[in-house]
């Protein structure tokens, strides 16, 4: 792959390779992305509240993140399959339409399509671009939630989509060329935040827009879940633009999904009142048939209910509950882009290598006085379901999503402290020997075992 | 089936037959059932709470429920399979056995097992004897809950299964001979009340006896799940009694498992507080590897988190899971067994016939003024999903346990009010015509309707 | 089950009933069924050949089989449910309807539906009539194919079924009233002795009737599968008949569909012919899109291939084929209907029973000079996989088809020759003595297992 | 990945890729892998009868194939995951053991087991080798059936397999170091050309070898399937191998497998015989427990059956029972590996490209007079089921064996003349003008399609 060095953006991803914490990276790369407004105030005014317009008056400005000359490469290189990989739409007169025939997306035919005035979106470019991989990893560290993206090419005096509003909140970045673009509120309080994207819309349903404007090469457009949206091309020049998503189904409603059965699990058992039997004529008064029934006996049927929902509060698994959506988030992250230093520093880039006929370097090994560090910040975390620890990491994942299994393995109860330790010292490095385990044989085969999952990484290469 | 005329219990029957609301029928069986103990006291003071021990000094006081001579009647003329309907148990020297060949169990097999030793468990009598059934299907209407049963036969000196308890509130009813029962407190607050049934206890388990006796033909010993229980022949008389069983999985908490899923469905379409983005960090100062962190953001955390459970409350949709359960009963219930009386003037026996070479009676009609009732108070329910109407009902249950799918029908809205006026004039009987449909046509068509499936009866035979 | 004794038919059971051989019952039945043709002549001129019609000139000669009476008091007194044992059909103006509502058929909506010009056909008649069940049971072991039935009952005036061809043998008896029969050659060489049955044809299609009769009350038509039929009612009469229907799936080719697989599993492992490489090159000669090349290569390979296949017949397991078969006919068996006698001196009528509170005649025992029998010819089959050998059954099959799944039981090497003993001796009772087991006590112990599972019974009762 | 050129086998690929046939192709590298041998006296003496040692005495005959270096350079840059595509083994003192770890395979782990005495088997070198896909997808033209490899990596002294044998025809290629071997006879004629592999054997079960020999770099051992072989390193060398098999599941019972029931179901059609019912006694007389009576209808069954088996080979349909195989191999295919030119003059390397903002050379197409050829002899083959024609493809497959489904797209009856003259016009260059099509846009249409899949190619670039 070849980006092309020098730009604004390979600048900045070389130096925040060189930033030791990988949150720090997040929220640098994060702050660049919506330059000038200060981070803190987006989230404070606009963030799941309103689109936001950010113009940098620089085409160059996303410069390096994509290009069509990107999505012509990944063409010829990679195995793209329409469908997959790769849609080809169109919005014409009012009808949505997906033209993909089956089999692999090869330039040959993908150029006709566009040729005859179709909209191509590529579903995954972080499985093909290096660059939008290591851009989504860090900036996943900022949400807490996946970062995911789609590119979208549309050739001049088209439209590729229906209006419609979608479920995550979506950074539009104008790459190439440019786009009119057309944004509208909700349109009641139910579809502000919604928890499910928006069928196509017709012209009529969605009113007049709250916002218009022609995105050009270096801006940024910014709007939360619910807001509808449409984009088309003017007739004298094509646009290309990556939208980068995140907060899919991250909301505290989702969180209490797990935790609300959780909570009345725990006080299933540990609370008799919710074990006590139902009132025997219950099904006389209550129901659908009795609910214009004036009954005193529905009033006290009705607040011991509303009582024992307070109640459940009080016996919440928070804790186990947030460990489920982070396991979630673990699964759905990509794995971290490595800086060649970091590359050199872990198991992925060790010496080790054949040679000469025979492995050379395989004696590099970790001793009590190698420092050590997590290689991301939340590449790792330690859950229990009471019974079992585990840590659960996303180093294996692959670059496409949910290819493989949420990864994990077991911890001994004597291992946690340890693995806890070098979790919470993050981003510090410390040295292996400092790890609170019984023997130092234990602690150098934990870091070993840690190591060889790409979970952590050396100060110095091995 | 040959159940002898004459006795206290088939008398009593008789009696119930003529009285026209189930519901009184229900109350004064399970009057009955506990004498001399009034059922105000008897819920008030040890439902769900206690054992007790209530001796008639009447041998023949059940008589007509059940017998051996049954049991054997049963065996001969009906398919009585092993490890269906009928188990070989034994309990010997701390040791809990099970002895089910495959196949029918014929008197040949069964009274062999029984001679060497063997107790023999029937586990639905009601498939198989009116009498069971006629009682369950009364039984069930005060309880709000399906009423099962189980026989057990023990042979002289043996004992068939060891200590545990169970998941119902049970009822053992002397039929036979006499039994040695040793009933024991809950072993902890955790087993009050259970959810689910124990495993088998050792002797050194579950401590001393609470309560110690002799049951003999006549008397009724209760306790409520969670209590352990072990009975023993006596060396000089078989046992038989039968158990009568409710309040299987019908707790408060049953209930909030439909509902609390429910409610944050609600609430997540109607508050968008329960749709905000999580907190951005959360996953770093959250979780079990965080739970020892002191960090205001866990209190705030824990403070909007417990805010939104309690605020769930005000969105449980309480009585359509009250329709959840509702549904579930219908499913579990008995078909209900009608007196002769009942049988004429409903579908069952309707004069309709085949005669002379050809239909006779089929003129009999429901006109206006025919005068209908619900043939059981809850043997139909009206519920609604928001969308759709239907009308479920248990006429047309099976006697062997969910042998026939829930059945419903739709219910236009046009006809919702029709079906409500007849659900809540019950006992009373009302003229076709007093029934609020629009037109007459109509009123007739939807009482044939109901009267074809079961569900209604008229006043007079049609 | 009322059936009225003094009948022809009555007599005739009760005769067979003395008959000890099953088999010669079965022939007796047959013979009597299709009197006055001798069953050699009608096996050799007309079965699976062409249509036959035996007038009896007595409207009572197959009285006591079935009734509309009989079908009235099982709507009654059965549960029969519309769609699984009963349809209601029509067919009117070449228009084939069924009208079945769900839930149960109770006369009160049979009858009204029959009187608005609706067939009634009942689905398995033997499940409910315990004369047809003996029949059918009885003219299996004719068969040694399934032996099922339908029931149909017509109003005057009226059409029930499209016409169409059958996959079985069919004998109508005709048992009340009169119907019109139009039967047609097959359509086709393909149609003659057909696999399937075929769709609903218009009267466009079938041409000529090759036979048209009026069915009166005492007759009988047979026609093989593959014969197009249809029947009506006259205006003066309404119809009943039963359809008596064997060798469903039971030609050469079906035995060929288990057999010619076996076969080549055989072939593979017995002879390195068939486990040498396909020529490197015949996919370029060989494959419809080479079918029309002149290759020399192309006469060479089919030649081998024929040789090949030819070979087969010398690897084919044909016992073992024949056994997959005989098990599905035992799967397919109803269980024997025993008389008095037979019950008497079998585990299902053994005197083992309660009284005077426990069990009696327990002691009633098999002994080594007990003399046994099958209970029916082909009630139990020695099969052997190679490896284990087990002996299957239909003893315990349901009168409800394959409501049971196929019986069967290990049995030892050394027992092998004692079962087959057994089954090669009936029609005559053989002590269990003579029995060739190894010791008394195994002659005793396998004697009981097949008593109580049903396969033997006692000459006297035990 | 960085393949030497200048060696033996790049210089002979490159002299392939400028023949114009590929099942020449086929041919000439097949007799290089076996030289000095010629082919025909090799298919004719030695494969699927016996062993063979070749030796080259050049260490650098294969040199370019594979080689540890590239196995080092795939584990660096592929994701090669444990237990999916390598296996860590080991065979030390007859006991033979998996020892993968889940996860990705890295060089740090992967040279720590290897210098720990494990073996490294790499199980499909053709995803990550472009020379091992080239060298394979080339060979199975040859073989006419999936060509398939294994690579090999033993440390020195060391043994990594026990004993056993395969169901594939095996070609040993020495690549670096040496290895000791020794192969035995197959067991027993049962175990000649057998269909599946063996178990792991120990050393008593299996003789004497037949063959022993010290392979060394650039020699060749050929063994057919059921020869039992094992190979260990001696002490000073250690051995790379790659195992080129093919013929797996290839025999002319594998092909009636396909074969024999689709002829039954033809003759079940079209020979009213094989429809004919059965005797109706057979099974008295027929079955296991029958086989040994001496009974006069036994061989009439038996000859019957057998003349049933032997007419069935006229009814057999070879051709789509060929096809059906023929679809199998084109599932289990590489795509083709294209040489430059090739690439250039397909859809994969057409010229259409994006430059300056916008597609360029869309223009490009297939014209009337433009030459068209398969992209290779087998690569598509049309196939009917009797009623719809299709195309199946192997120019869609993945280098991943089985990764894609079996490709293909139905085929107008009006165009299969048009492909079959394609395919058939193979490997000479045609004009789409010449093809048989009704209409000068429909061959284009038809060309077009094809070569967008893949499928052919042009003379010249278009």
């Amino acid at each position: 792959e070849d980006n092309e060095g020098g730009t604004v953006l390979n600048d900045l991803l070389a130096d925040l390779a060189r930033v030791n914490n990988s949150r720090d990276r997040a929220s640098k790369l994060f702050q660049w992305l919506i330059h000038p407004i200060p981070a803190k105030a987006f989230f404070r005014d606009t963030w799941e509240k309103k689109p936001i317009l950010i113009r940098h008056q620089n085409p160059d400005y996303y410069k390096g993140l994509f290009s069509t000359a990107e999505f012509d490469r990944i063409l010829r290189e990679d195995d793209v399959q329409y469908g997959v990989n790769l849609d080809v739409t169109s919005y014409t007169n009012g009808k949505r339409e997906t033209h993909n025939p089956p089999g692999r997306a090869l330039p040959f035919t993908v150029w006709d399509f566009y040729s005859s005035g179709c909209s191509l979106r590529m579903l995954n470019p972080q499985a093909f671009s290096s660059t939008v991989w290591n851009f989504l990893a860090i900036l996943q560290e900022q949400f807490g939630s996946m970062a995911g993206a789609n590119v979208y090419l549309t050739p001049p005096g088209t439209q590729g989509f229906a209006p419609h509003y979608d479920d995550i909140e979506a950074f539009v970045v104008q790459l190439e060329g440019k786009k009119h673009w057309r944004v509208y509120n909700p349109r009641s309080e139910d579809e502000v935040l919604p928890v499910n994207s928006s069928r196509n819309f017709s012209q009529s349903e969605i009113g007049k827009p709250m916002l218009e404007v022609v995105l050009e090469a270096g801006d940024l457009l910014y709007f939360p879940r619910g807001f509808i949206h449409q984009g088309d091309c003017l007739p004298d020049a094509h646009s290309l633009h990556i939208t980068v998503s995140s907060y899919q189904k991250n909301s505290w409603g989702d969180l209490l999904a797990k935790l609300v059965p959780a909570a009345l699990g725990v006080a299933m058992e540990e609370d008799v009142e919710y074990r006590q039997g139902l009132p025997m004529d219950y099904l006389t008064y209550m129901g659908v048939q009795n609910s214009d029934k004036e009954d005193p006996r529905r009033e006290r049927f009705l607040s011991r209910m509303g009582g024992l929902i307070q109640k459940l509060a009080g016996y919440a698994p928070v804790d186990a509950a947030v460990d489920e959506k982070a396991k979630e988030f673990l699964h759905d992250c990509l794995p971290p882009a490595l800086s060649p230093e970091e590359q050199a520093s872990s198991v992925q880039g060790a010496s080790t290598r054949w040679g000469n006929g025979r492995p050379l370097n395989v004696a590099a090994r970790i001793c009590s006085q190698t420092r050590v560090q997590l290689i991301r910040s939340g590449c790792a975390r330690l859950c229990s379901d009471g019974e079992v620890i585990q840590l659960f990491y996303s180093t294996d994942n692959s670059r496409v999503y949910h290819k493989e299994g949420l990864k994990s393995f077991e911890i001994k109860l004597e291992c946690a402290d340890a693995i806890e330790f070098l979790i919470h010292s993050y981003p510090k490095f410390v040295t292996v020997q400092s790890v609170p385990c019984d023997s130092t044989e234990e602690k150098i085969a934990l870091a070993e075992m840690l190591f060889e999952k790409g979970i952590i990484r050396t100060a110095e290469p091995l």
